[in-house]
């Protein structure tokens, strides 16, 4: 049966052993008593509340996915009372700020809370993934009059919000976007427009619904310098002419969708709604990228989320499955039938288990540090600290959302693979997992244009310093090391760390003579350097089990699995560079344009 | 719109440039006849019918989905008119015996025609996929009275066929089965037991349906070695008491699935069903395993199928859909919007397309390669040539099998990133392509079962052989040549080949100490296998354009598009070799044992 457990061992490894987060935290304004006690048992709450309220709801969300009838949105059954527990428990606010009813918890916390629940539902968690941006993006542009009337009631989850961004001509592109905002005499504005993919535009979860809309002035210029952003309410708020009553805001209709059929994908329409403006006018985009970072971290530890899931229920499954006799010396000695062995016995199941479970852990890994890497960057009181944090978070955070989200859809497909013909099958379980698992590759940038944004904007475009830095660390960390199997792991990040730097010049190089060079192995680059930061956490994940035991001899259990996936890592994940570096320089060579593929004939 | 054109210009440079099937086909007694304008002409019409009748129910039959009742199945509307449409047209005798009313044509044609039909409609074609398997199996080893009644109902597409193989505890495993067959006075058999995933076991297309059933005859062996083959028909034929009558085999409801929703996967119940027995008792195995290799290239073929859907749509999708600006030199000339270029000028967007068309047309020539060698094998009048492609063909199929599957489903996913949020959404198509694409990864042989028959059974375990010979034709053609393009990439062949023969011999070595080594790594084997195969046929295609033209500098528009498909997979696909050899060398290393994972604490 699918199931779901919370995996607090894996978690209280990453924060604990390998990040040390509470150190960390204690040393942040605000996080004092975020010690391990108090982090554990969040943890613990957070894993409860996603096994019990959300994992129940996940099948039935996915076979009954969610109603449009005249305007009105029905979510499937139970997913409005989930929603009442979720808010009736504070996890709205766990992250926000105490001044407007949040628990002012780290980014940390809240990253491991969100792996959990989308691990148990990610349709579910579309409803309340848009909430702290949301609050983020208020905080930090909203007037202080907006801020009393929308934070308290998005802190308390008494409102949900959206970001209505997509039009149908301007996806990647909102340079295109047409939504016209037009100033009226009471200093409001009125709205409209036609919104696409709006992720929980109309539910039946809240009375009312936030929307942050992006916008044009009327006197705007073209491209994405004349976009602004509004908050336009689905009610109009108390204190406000009108109050409660109904603002223009209209779903047109809904999606029917590959996955994620319990979240309402909404289309919207803007009918000279009322909305008010947020920051500068011009702004729009500065105003929604501060969140960017957070919010594409979130994305990419879906793609942990569905890992995760997957890994335990094909392990499960292949634990109970017998099918023939496993080839000798991988059999297990007792409690063996004599037909045939479980096929977790059987190496090809096993390497499509240890694939899935050395991503995971890494993901794991890698999207924590992350997250503890915001709450340094948001509030560390020394400055160099917080700049360096700074400094790295626009590198990584792509290369999160990117490898995360595309490694995701990978073990939730190995992990149908593991069932066989039973994983094709819906009551399984598992092919809803894949399903739902590829959509994070596409949205909130697809995995394309983060590559971009990482190689082309970020490396070349002028955060070299930013790349300098993370190397820095890295090769700090993978000195050389006395213990042979740590050295051995260290000579490889060694290897994929004066790799990166051989091919970024190579693409520095070519790219002054051709400029498309580096937008044609972007995703390359990316996953090279996912590699490396992967390699890096593998190397630390192995050290901390050897610090902790003494020696490979006195490996506890816990930490010899540790050593063994680190291993796995390194031997069968790793040598994915060689190809990316080898793609990477096949394409740099001057013979290598691709083909236009725009003529006919092809 | 989704839609469907049937790929002639590649299929026709395949069968005529590339492999002169004609000439070939010409050596053959019975096909002499079978030339170049005969096999346009077939060609054509399959593809008409594919597009004109087939395609059109495809999105309809995924919505609609079989549905069961009370032990009826009903296929999605149009399934049975296509089929009613299909058998007039004498489609299922292509590749049949005219003594049986077959058309006597060559298999090489007949995986044209299911390369198209799969393209169209995969759920559709399932219920015609098993009747060739059903006719060659019955003529090969049925008895003659079993044969004229049976084989002239299957040629002329009167009846279906299925193969009752699966049971819930007898999957990859047959030797679990226990499906019982005793023997009657009558010289007849009574089977009792449960069968499962029976494609088409029930469905309303024909008013008999012909079920191929394994099972155990009382005094059998247990494992392989008991399993006997049966024919047990929905109703009795003529000539047999009760004739038309209802056998007592019953449909006991069908799956929901991920995709190929309607295709009907019944679970079959024999309640002391008659049955007739085929071939000896205990040879069950051997007479199914005969039909093996044109069924797995079948499946492989599917693969190709999805590849050539999704390539053609999301190439049509990226030339009309218009977002941001190209970087320079991508950008396209003339007819540009000031705004935006359509994002087949953006090089991301292009090496999601590149690679589709580089695995479509590297697909099809090796899948039509191994068709070709089906019918030399089958009847080459000389012993050499025949023994030869008998040689080859149990090692190309698993490669065959397993490495189009795979990317075919891959193929399918790199579509629906090319539509980013669009792809996501139902109507506009491309989804269905990756769900139905993921199945062919599973059924016929899981692709580990593949791997593992390809390296353990075939190379290690006797077929030594045949990888020589292999070796030997792609050396010979893998020659130094001239223009240094080919030569560039017969450089890269050569590689291949040299590491293909290099690992082969670590693997040997390795397996003496370690039996589960070869194991661990037989899937890289495999597609490293395959990339010997890709890059050979590659080489050849290169080649041929050049011979047909003189030189790079008079290569046609048809032919400068094939070498710039060859040379995007010697570039950008083939250095996944690097990885594979990487991984393959690292697990033969005597620490590289995979961790158990059965204990729990994972």
């Amino acid at each position: 049966m699918f199931q779901y457990r919370p995996p607090t061992g894996d978690q209280q490894f990453v924060l604990f052993d390998l990040l040390d987060a509470p150190s960390l935290l204690g040393e942040l304004p605000g996080y004092a008593e975020v010690d391990s006690a108090l982090m554990t048992s969040i943890l613990e709450e957070a894993g409860r509340f996603s096994t019990e309220v959300v994992f129940p709801i996940n099948a039935g969300g996915d076979r009954q996915g969610c109603r449009y009838n005249d305007g009105q949105v029905r979510t499937p059954d139970g997913f409005r009372d989930a929603y009442v527990a979720f808010q009736a428990a504070g996890w709205p606010g766990l992250g926000c700020e105490p001044q407007y009813g949040g628990q002012g918890l780290p980014q940390v916390l809240n990253a491991a809370l969100f792996e959990m629940l989308g691990s148990a539902n990610h349709a579910w968690t579309m409803y309340v993934g848009l909430l702290h941006g949301a609050y983020e993006c208020l905080k930090d542009h909203a007037s202080e009059e907006i801020k009393q009337i929308y934070l308290p009631k998005i802190v308390s989850g008494e409102w949900l919000a959206t970001m209505c961004l997509t039009e149908p001509q301007a996806g990647s592109d909102l340079g295109q976007l047409r939504t016209r905002a037009e100033p009226v005499a009471d200093g409001t504005y009125r709205l409209t427009g036609s919104k696409i993919f709006i992720s929980g535009g109309e539910h039946d979860m809240t009375d009312n619904i936030v929307h942050l809309v992006l916008a044009r002035l009327p006197d705007a210029p073209p491209g994405s310098r004349g976009i602004s952003l509004f908050v336009v309410p689905k009610r109009l708020p108390e204190g406000k002419a009108g109050a409660g009553s109904r603002n223009a805001v209209y779903c047109d209709g809904i999606e029917h969708k590959m996955g994620i059929k319990g979240s309402a994908t909404c289309q919207m329409r803007f009918d000279q709604a009322a909305g008010w403006l947020v920051g500068e006018p011009g702004r729009g985009l500065a105003c929604m990228f501060v969140m960017m970072n957070a919010a594409r971290l979130h994305v990419g530890i879906q793609g942990l989320s569905h890992a995760e899931t997957a890994f335990q229920n094909s392990l499960s499954y292949a634990r109970e499955r017998l099918q023939m006799k496993a080839p000798l010396r991988a059999r297990p000695t007792e409690g063996v039938s004599k037909v045939a062995d479980p096929i977790v016995a059987h190496p090809a199941v096993r390497r499509l288990l240890m694939t899935q479970k050395a991503r995971v852990e890494g993901a794991r890994a890698l999207a924590y540090w992350t997250a503890l890497m915001l709450d340094v960057a948001e509030r560390h009181p020394d400055t160099a600290r917080r700049t360096r944090a700074r400094e790295l978070l626009p590198l990584v955070t792509p290369i999160v959302k990117a490898m995360l989200t595309e490694d995701g859809f990978q073990c939730a497909s190995l992990a149908l693979q593991v069932y066989g013909g039973y994983g094709y099958v819906s009551e399984t379980g598992i092919e809803q997992c894949v399903r739902d698992a590829r959509v994070p590759m596409i949205y909130e940038g697809t995995n394309e244009i983060q590559a971009i944004d990482l190689l082309v904007r970020k490396i070349l475009g002028g955060s070299d310093g930013s790349l300098k830095t993370l190397l820095a660390v890295i090769t700090a960390d993978a000195r050389v090391h006395a213990e042979p199997i740590l050295e051995a792991m260290a000579v490889c990040v060694r290897r994929v760390r004066a790799l990166v730097e051989r091919i970024t010049e190579s693409v520095r190089t070519a790219a002054a003579r051709d400029p498309e060079a580096p937008y044609r192995i972007a995703s390359e680059y990316l996953r090279l350097m996912g590699h490396l930061l992967l390699s890096w956490l593998w190397l630390r994940a192995a050290r901390v089990t050897h610090a902790t035991s003494g020696s490979t001899s006195a490996l506890t259990p816990v930490g010899a699995d540790k050593q063994a996936t680190a291993q796995y890592y390194f031997q069968y994940l790793l040598p994915e560079t060689d190809q990316l570096a080898h793609v990477i320089e096949n394409s740099l060579a001057p013979t290598s344009l691709l083909p236009s593929l725009d003529a006919d004939g092809n």
